[in-house]
């Protein structure tokens, strides 16, 4: 076991991570995860981007059968927007993956994060492959670390149930620092799941997690989520119980996410609640979370609760126009469309905000997005040349 | 005829205005604009905000029977999200004007601009009505100004087409300085047209000019377009005739605003192509109008056409993810879905950015949308405390 509970603590997993010269600073920028069995069941969620990157292409066709032994990661290029030549060099990493460790390729995946348009230096990730391949271990911490771009913390979650245990490691400050976007995760557990019980779990937690975590509304080329289950440990847990580590893993991972990110100032949660379904109310609170206006004002910690009406009044769902409530960190400062005599003093000059907003339908429909302010290092991070 | 021509220049319109003490700053904040007929076609296009300002609410239902002889407006208050006592203000000035021109409530619309979620300031306004209806006059351009908020210059147009003339005045930084991003358009017109040609007209040309003005996809509470015809010259043009003047007056007044925007260092076009139908191209070229991170690229005069991939990418259009082109002021950045060799070199420095899109999808549809860049002044303006 590694002194850092992760990706290969749960039985049946090695990793390893190399510093391959793909990134100028020299930091590591390859990683392998490998599942040693017995069971090589594995589930994902990729990008909804109709636009994406090679690795994604070949991953989403070798996971159709349900089944991953190993995993290229690498940081410093997306592998994204390079035709057939990204198509072509993907697959010869897998390859070389594939033949290295006495596997197939088809039972290989593959994920990129970095710069769109560049073509990966194959050069240096050659003798990269090599090395990874000849240094599985126990320390699922270098991966971790490996897979980070604008991070600045390695982002990894452990849980042990007694009978077994899930691990993951994630990178991405969400869609909050988005010039380098990306969100990958991987999560290892050696429960002995079938494959619809894994993608079931996967499935219901990306959905209220990452999903959830939003701030303008952009999902990369290349965000994947993957789940290996090595089924080492002998254990069938419940669905039930699968589902609750599973999402505890992707809360805890998208937490982390949204904690470092770039350029922020406020972290903000928005509730909708009183809509038709949670449909939605996902649906307005992401109008609330995308508004450039809402966000100007929460970096101004102005409780300017006139832009949240004017951001939901344009989603595209079943509301009450003139019963709409609005709460600030639990302040009333709408009520019935109308402010409150006190609403402009609200003090919103703490980190985080909370943002409820009651839709008044009457239906049970509730949901949560996580967002943040629009401030000025926001825009310098992301109108850097190229960055 | 005023030394400015614009709304009173046709035949049959009236103006006045007024610093009536709304604004702290003692600048005009009311004007009132009359319709002396013979006829008094009135028609209209409305935000489509569900959340709507206590003055729209109101003209809506004036201008239901095509009627409206005189219009109220102001600005440095929108009168929105004030409830029934917004809507009880509202009323009360509309039939106070009503009572000085001798005409029925029911025939005067009100306009309103300004912070959401203050009440009208009754009474200054109610002295102002007094005042207006005493001073109206042939200085239509008195009334350009009094509308203005953040506006750096009042915007007016004017057209004579021989027999007939059609003048405009409007407001709104469009959605470019959308703190007070209140778009307010009057056109007069002594043109003898039907209301069925006065709303065909309108419609049409509001959904190619000020619908295509769009920085973060917020449309206000209180957006109105009013076009208001006297019949007075006695001539009643085609259709085409007509069409083509209004669309010319929307379409210079939206320039206008385009051009008036604060906050904005680079004015950025946006078409799409090659999608299967126009309403598809324009919600592809929406996604890249309002993706943050295209509009901070921009503002750093970065060729990054990678993000204009993920952002159309997220499009819910049809097209050819491996085949789309893009191009940067008439340059080939992006072929095929991969960077031309030379597309980070593309000079971008300059202060208009072309951007096209070809979606490959072999379809005729093709829009435009007129966008800016992501700037440090739009979060200093739009983070002030309750600006």
């Amino acid at each position: 076991m590694s002194t850092h509970p992760g990706i290969t603590t749960p039985a049946g997993f090695r990793a390893a991570a190399i510093a391959a010269g793909i990134k100028p600073s020299g930091k590591s920028d390859m990683a392998l995860v490998v599942n040693d069995g017995p069971k090589f069941i594995a589930a994902g969620v990729f990008t909804q981007n109709q636009v994406f990157a090679s690795p994604v292409k070949i991953t989403r066709q070798h996971i159709q059968d349900h089944c991953l032994k190993a995993v290229l990661y690498n940081s410093g290029n997306a592998n994204a927007c390079n035709g057939k030549q990204g198509d072509d060099d993907a697959l010869s990493l897998i390859t070389q993956t594939a033949n290295n460790l006495g596997i197939e390729p088809a039972d290989v995946g593959a994920c990129s994060t970095g710069l769109i348009g560049d073509l990966l230096p194959m050069n240096v990730m050659r003798p990269g492959v090599d090395a990874l391949s000849s240094n599985l271990g126990g320390n699922g911490h270098l991966a971790a670390e490996a897979i980070m771009t604008t991070d600045t913390v390695a982002k990894e979650f452990f849980s042990a149930q007694g009978e077994w245990s899930l691990g993951g490691m994630g990178k991405g400050v969400g869609m909050m620092a988005p010039s380098l976007a990306t969100m990958l995760v991987c999560l290892t557990t050696d429960a002995d799941v079938t494959a619809e019980m894994a993608q079931k779990a996967l499935g219901k937690a990306c959905s209220t997690t990452f999903n959830t975590l939003d701030v303008d509304g952009s999902t990369s080329t290349n965000d994947t989520v993957l789940l290996l289950a090595s089924g080492a440990s002998g254990y069938t847990p419940s669905q039930e119980e699968f589902d609750a580590v599973v999402y505890e893993a992707c809360w805890d991972l998208m937490k982390q996410m949204q904690a470092d990110a770039e350029g922020v100032s406020k972290r903000v949660s928005i509730t909708v609640r009183g809509a038709e379904d949670n449909d939605s109310a996902l649906t307005a609170a992401r109008c609330i979370g995308r508004d450039n206006l809402c966000k100007c004002a929460f970096f101004g910690s102005d409780p300017n609760w006139g832009r949240v009406l004017v951001a939901v009044g344009m989603a595209p769902v079943v509301m009450d126009p003139e019963h709409i409530n609005v709460y600030f960190n639990g302040e009333p400062v709408c009520l019935d469309s109308t402010g409150t005599p006190h609403a402009r003093e609200v003090d919103l000059s703490g980190p985080d905000i909370s943002v409820e907003v009651d839709l008044a339908t009457g239906g049970p429909g509730t949901a949560t997005v996580y967002t943040t302010d629009l401030s000025h290092a926001y825009v310098d991070i992301n109108s850097a040349y190229s960055s």
